[in-house]
């Protein structure tokens, strides 16, 4: 038996769950909302017992899955689309974010963990520039399995937060800014820089990679 | 009571610990060898029950700490230094590395995840370009709570090991190369953009903060 | 007798057929739509045996070679054109990319090398988050004269290939990607890092090229 | 009458203290040691009523100028010397470093404050990973003309700065750091994008250029 | 008492003004022209007795405050927005700029400049390449209580005014030019590599930041 | 049966001669003088009937090799060593090289290609600059099987060579040059970008990279 | 009396063409037509004697000069138009340019230096991939004062040039290519590194400053 | 009769000459002391009655020519050595630098300039900071036929001097600068992006190359 589908234009891997433990998922950018789906549609016909997510996707694509997936749930802040019921929630990830311009980028992270199996917890609006109130949240910080911080610009919050608690954190630099930001190059390299030990990054605007590692990290944590 | 101690040349944090779980550190680079001496000392005496760390050390740091403090484990690869009785090890950290010229950072994510509390088991010189090296040792990658991944040049590693197994990646670019590896800048780039979810990265030769991150996934998953 | 036919704004290079051994080429990008075809029956009407090619057309301009060539042949996912009958194929040039999103690329790659006159096979969506598939074609490739590998993001998979295989590899960095992956930037540095031996390298997205290097290739082999 | 003595290797300008209030200064990097001091000496005997400086002095510099001229004043940490009295202190820059690393770039930008007429005052090794050091300065802060801050590796500490005070704060960037720092170009580009208002930025390890600058503001402060 | 303001997609810090002495501002860019509305209104009701300011608006968000808040000061050239009393003028900032091109960034940091208390005088059109203009009027250089320098291309305009005057320059790069300019790089590297001591760099097209900071500097020359 | 040799700190690929038709090399950077004599040893003494091949050998490493393996052919332009018989030479790799400064980089691919299976020439110092010393040769490229053009500074001699001949062309930028050159970059860019056709690229000083794969040509050109 | 004009918007530095011997000119970039042709008017009004130059003007632009100065010179390959007489010219500039794509370039830099005094020939789609059509015009390149030589992609050409004649070159990098060759920037680093002596370089795109430039040197040539 | 001498390890390419006009050269940089004293012998040895040059030499070369070719004269400062009877001097060369950290740069442009039949004058340490210095020797610019421009840093003093006078100008950035100039980047991209019409710029450092330009434009001004 074939360990993946050839649609043609894809060869979907629907062994990954197996391997990984996750699910199958659809990157939407610079596909066509039709792509996207017949992408999901697949999947979920699979039966896998898990969820299909597509992410990535355009205004266009969002409207073609609500009107051809209508059991599909569809998040315009993430940018995302789930088919399919969610798996228990185990663990918790804490996403925590900088500025409101930043909240795509968040939003993408917290769907994207629990989708793949994580419960999930946001804190927004606690930029760097503004000390007491990423410090009246330190509790909760605490309390997490898993931080994932997402913040644009120098990108700094992730060393005051790696400052503040011993929790692991995923750092995610976001495209926001101007200037010498570079399209998030200054924030990404100020969180590659790190002074504060116990900080790993993942690529610009990529919230995606940052919840499928904390969800990895906080079920791990649940099942044992 | 204060929560730091100042040498001087230095404000030592030793409140750290409780904040963070971890021992303070001494990062070598930059200071005399009788500062590390120093510094390594003082934080001993400080009685945590932890060690003491110091990473970066030049030949002539690692050879002062071997004359003035016998007591010390001194790991001339990962050019670290140990005062002080390591830890329980909860949960297993594995160190994978890519080629022979990749030890050194390597060696010290060992150490250091060691030193925070994780067991560590090590896999070397398995480059992408034998393939059947690393798939050689798959069932290895599946049993420990976090994966390190250590490579150079182009910085592929990451992205088949992440492709094999749902264990959390924290990848770590290497200076290794020359021409256009710009001092490791090719692999950093490679493993931000890995295309296989779950993978995370450190800066350029940071086997520290990949081996503090990684024993705090790991002894997490073991406490519960 | 002129080597040269000047269209007032192109001097076409007629002699190059003789100089190389290989077709004149219009580089359509930058081009406007009636010019492509003006460059494409004027070389066509040169009579030298061989098809001429347009390559990096726009819409526009693959639907006006439609309407005035009608005996062109479009391909629209390569974007590009052929008039002409094709050579003989000669040898056997292998195409692997590694995503969907990579299509485009190999395509063009596939049919220049096919006008350039050499057999051409496909091999597609075989990235190396999903091991299995490329070691599935082991064999394919070895049976290549030449192989072009087209990937983006981390561009890790002519490492892969190279470690797999003695038959000489192209690779082709795609600008797929986002974030840190600078426009193919990523990819680009990742190919010319690579830790197999027996990798070359072509300009980001230029399929083009690395088609007219791998026919050339694969005709020599087939020619003695 | 001339405003600028010839000393064939060098034009020296000395009508910049009348045009903006500052001592002239001899730039020590890329001179020969007795270029330096004779530089000094001639700049001394000016008769200005203002000290001369020298700064990026390297050891054998800082030597010959402790032999020739044992009238002037040198700082071992800043790598620079002072020749003559120093003027009146007008009001306060507070240099804040982060890191034991940074010292030689902040004991620069305080004493070059200090020649140009400032009172200075140092804070030291307040990095962001330990908040509350930093925070318990708060009030330090507050009562300065103007703040130096001077970090490396992220460049973090000036957002944090900027917040919590509405004092102007001038950042410099340090080189200190590893990997993707890039010699400083991580915690530059973190100063410039700071989400905090009130934050201008020096070139990379130029505490001469915060210093004066520092001392320019503090000094009109307390003229008025 | 709470010190913010939650809006579900913002939290506002109205307890920053007390901290730092500046009103708080709306960042308009990636913001819709309701939100920034939205947050106008709710700054302007919180009675701080300073004005609210919103900064980089679309042309679409500058109609939209117009018509909803008709009370509002909306200026064309800075693309900003005022809502409220200005506060009294302290001291002199003088905005000189180097062409026309460059005026959208010095209307801005002129008009932040007067917002956050200090006055306001332009001086514009006075590039390198005709020196006498910006000899002309070195008077009221010397005159004000900070200068903020605007200027594209080489940005070489900061140097030469800093060498005519004591007086304080921030020097603001724009994304003036073409070809090498890099959007704005070249000025930003030439601004940070000045010659002229004295001299500090804000974010290229930065002018908010550098209007917020020198009417911090004009502000307290005039307190005392 | 095993198909690697452990040696503690390298593990041996001895099966690769088999997949890649081969030989292992030991790539010399970062590696004692010892390393690289044992390993070398060890290679030899695995019978495969193919040379061992070293390179990038420090002059210490090369030393070492001529005292403790008398056998091996060592090279001190190309720096690289040899131990056992040479395999038959099959086609022609011609190594052409633009300035004296290339030697080091023509030399290393010359021997890699002829240990490889080629037979190899050379055409050296025929720079752009003066044309009539590459066209002189041309006879020479056209009877070659693939061109290895090594060439520093702006690296055009790849572009002219590729528009003298249809014989396929491997480029290599080598770190000559100075200023703008960024350590090769500019040649680097200048090969991806060539407007001749059929020109592939190596990593900047990359001469084994292209010595292998010319050979890989010329080897399967002459054996079919 | 007055050295320049203000027009409110700009200050025209009508005393420019008595310091530098050359007519003021507008740089249409980033102006709106109205006030290209504004002014072009107001400088024509001047009575200088020279004509007034506008470049890099719109498609928009060009229309309204068309309309409103129907005495000025349009010139839509170089996107530029001329109002006045042009002066006599004195010397020869020949403009050599590499493919079609470089016409814009070429065509702004031959009138810009036929406006600025001097005579222009103009050599078009010579590149260096096809060597034949340079050297046919060998004669024409020796005759001239002053070559400008235009190209994109690797910018070999004007190496190739400089090699053939000892008339002072002036190469002009262009934006045409992609991928690697990041908007100009392959072709810039490639003219600054020229292994020809006497190539000099200006900014990427820049027809206007060659033009300027090398009509000053054809122009004091033919004076003396 | 053959246009070159083949050293074994270089081609001298004596036909140059007659081509351009100029002397060959020997660039120093990576050749041995013996190799710089061989060239130089043979060259003068061909009695083409034009000297010969060798630049870029270490320490150990001049020695070496200053013992084995007791002819030459060796210029420290511009670091070359010349052998043979200078030209006559036709036209004027200005070589006009900053600060006296570009005195080695300034000193091989002259030298050169002089050698390739140029008169050449100095004017040094008149940088922009100081802008009196410059405008004092304005007349001495507008004499000469051409002038070289030598600055580091910020690169400003081209745009200057190119505002100040028509004469064509030769923009030579150098690397002296710390931290952001990164190496000459800095005032290399500040003299391409000047906004003073009629500079051309030259690699960093390269003083040779814009001699050599320079004094071509001053001969042919003077020849006619």
């Amino acid at each position: 038996m074939s360990d993946y589908v050839d649609l043609g234009f894809a060869r979907l891997d629907t062994d990954r769950a197996a391997r990984t433990g996750d699910p199958e998922v659809v990157f939407g950018q610079g596909k066509t909302p039709q792509q996207v789906v017949d992408l999901l549609r697949v999947l979920a016909e699979q039966d896998t017992g898990r969820p299909a997510l597509a992410t990535r996707l355009s205004d266009e694509a969002r409207q073609l899955v609500r009107e051809q997936l209508p059991d599909a749930v569809v998040d315009d802040t993430a940018r995302c689309a789930v088919l399919g019921a969610l798996p228990e929630a185990l663990g918790t990830v804490c996403v925590v974010s900088a500025g409101t311009s930043d909240q795509a980028v968040a939003a993408e992270a917290a769907l994207v963990a629990r989708v793949h199996g994580a419960g999930v917890e946001e804190v927004r609006d606690v930029g760097v520039a503004g000390l007491h109130r990423i410090l009246s949240v330190r509790d909760q910080l605490d309390a997490a399995d898993c931080l994932i911080v997402v913040a644009g610009m120098e990108g700094a919050l992730p060393s005051v937060v790696g400052g503040l608690t011993g929790v692991p954190v995923v750092a995610v630099p976001t495209s926001v800014g101007y200037g010498a930001s570079f399209g998030g190059l200054s924030a990404l390299l100020g969180m590659l820089n790190s002074c504060a030990p116990g900080v790993v990054v993942c690529n610009i605007d990529n919230g995606y990679g940052a919840g499928v590692f904390a969800a990895r990290v906080a079920r791990r944590t649940s099942q044992r």
